[in-house]
């Protein structure tokens, strides 16, 4: 036990002795709790907190030059992160499992190409361990080459097209889990399956309509595919042009649960009854899934075990290990719109 | 052209001269080369040959010794972010102001005491030139006396109770914002007023309800306050609370705006025709006021113009200037709700 009438101040070894570990094992975790075991961070926490042992943070940024956080690299506008409520739940899911080693997520939005520049110039003065880059378009190639020619550890969110082999990612299936949603509207069914298809310099926006078209085989006119932004009010525009060339559809297969809102709207405004006339499946399973009317059925992305998962890899891409690559299976989830 | 007689050193500004490009582009070369096209490069490297510039070592480890980056940080959880919008507007404007500086901004969120203790940790090792306190609570004392201890530049959003004298801030006039909302709805001919006042232990909560005390003088009956936490969800609570206590009153004045919505769900619930029986006012105008039914009555904050004066205290601080309080005057924004 700490002596409480101690005055000086606490160090690590009081740590040690307070957690029954080694001094090591403390300086682990103080530097970010790799190669520790859940037990003994706990141990390690508690000690910490009980001993009221407090980091010098001059004196640990000189002895590891690790800034001990990691940044959530948003290449979008600031008001797609606030419409979209992925990317909370994306950000959230990594700051907890940040926490579980004491690390910090810093949150970097860089959606013109002037924030991606000084965001990049943030990252590679060392001010953080790493990054998790979430939404990387294609076209954004001069930021991509720049992450990658700095060698700072980074993983994506979703396959960095034309970076595959040079970053570590983590998505869900997207193919498999477009395909399970067609077969789910003609287990129903429909044959006038249309798609609206997110931006094609996404990876989840390019293999989602690979995965429609495989299930669609010889029935996936042209004419029944339109394309959106992500946004809400892109599915509402793409909705309107389908039910323009197409009015004989009878179910529409939607690459985000965002524009499946847009869509369900332009729907009842031209008194198409949701089922009963188009069935719609969303992809997802975001939180405006159960906001919208009726309740969207969709593919469930795991948001919370894909920010686990990049969080894991990065520390592992961080420690010298090769990056790994990790897809992650969807789950349809019936509501009522299909 | 340089010219070759002066005995004068060569500075940044005689490279730019001599490369035609500009400022930003030398010190971009300077500092690694990175986001500079190849022609800039090859041309910048021949100015700095021509010119003999010489980069004075002391002054570049002071330039480079500056993160050129701003905290935004939030001392509220994960949820508060996403679902109050005036946050996204608030950083929004943060980050615009800081970008016309060619400035990053990074967000840290430090709602628990072990986010707050890391968040420290990586403000005052450097990696941050000053820090935007959003939202801090009175109870939050140690992390503030933390942060004034580090003596890294900060400017908070809101008065910083008991931190007056220590941290500048920018602010909205509460008190008089809320004695205007409370004249409106006498101007109505409303005499029992109830009010949802926000926490306590934020300069916002407090001179609100001040505010609404002085206007209302001997009316203000303790039976006619209620309070929330400017979640949603508590000023539904405090709307109930206040209906059964005195189902006589006639208008409510309400701390936020997002309080606000939740009561007028309460409200229209009970059968309370708004503003025919009931006149409501919120505070902040933010975006939810117009998504409200009836569209909310409101005092209006200038956020963009609280955020952009943030920037400039703050960068006032960076460069050694004591810091500056300033108040701004909100506005009656007249929807339907009153």
């Amino acid at each position: 036990m700490t002596d409480p009438s101690s005055r000086r101040r606490p160090t690590i070894d009081d740590v040690a002795r307070e957690a029954g570990v080694s001094r090591g094992t403390v300086s682990r975790v103080l530097n970010g709790g790799h190669w520790v075991s859940p037990d003994a961070l706990t141990a390690v926490n508690g000690a910490i907190k009980k001993t009221g042992y407090r980091i010098n943070p001059h004196a640990r940024s000189l002895a590891t030059s690790r800034a001990n956080s990691i940044a959530f690299l948003l290449t979008e506008s600031h008001e797609r992160l606030f419409e979209d409520p992925n990317f909370s739940v994306l950000m959230r899911g990594a700051a907890e499992a940040l926490a579980e080693r004491d690390m910090s997520l810093v949150l970097l939005m860089a959606g013109s190409d002037d924030e991606q520049r000084r965001a990049t110039e943030f990252i590679t003065a060392g001010h953080v361990d790493g990054v998790l880059l979430v939404s990387s378009h294609r076209g954004r190639q001069a930021f991509m080459s720049e992450l990658v020619g700095s060698r700072v550890p980074a993983i994506s969110c979703g396959i960095p097209l034309g970076f595959e082999r040079k970053i570590g990612s983590v998505s869900a299936d997207d193919a498999e889990g477009a395909r399970v949603a067609v077969e789910h509207l003609r287990s129903l069914g429909r044959s006038r399956i249309a798609t609206i298809a997110g931006p094609q310099d996404t990876s989840g926006g390019l293999t989602r309509l690979q995965g429609y078209r495989l299930e669609m085989d010889a029935g996936a006119d042209d004419s029944l595919i339109a394309y959106g932004d992500y946004s809400r009010v892109s599915g509402a525009a793409a909705m309107r042009e389908l039910l323009d060339r197409r009015p004989d559809l009878d179910a529409v297969f939607i690459g985000n649960d965002l524009m499946a809102a847009g869509a369900l709207e332009v729907l009842a405004a031209a008194g198409r009854r949701v089922p009963e006339d188009v069935a719609v499946i969303g992809f997802d399973d975001s939180p405006v899934a159960v906001t919208t009317d009726p309740q969207l059925t969709t593919m469930r992305q795991p948001f919370e075990r894909i920010s686990h998962e990049m969080v894991r890899l990065l520390l592992q891409v961080i420690e010298g290990q090769p990056a790994a690559t990790v897809t992650l299976p969807t789950e349809l989830v019936v509501r009522a719109s299909a």
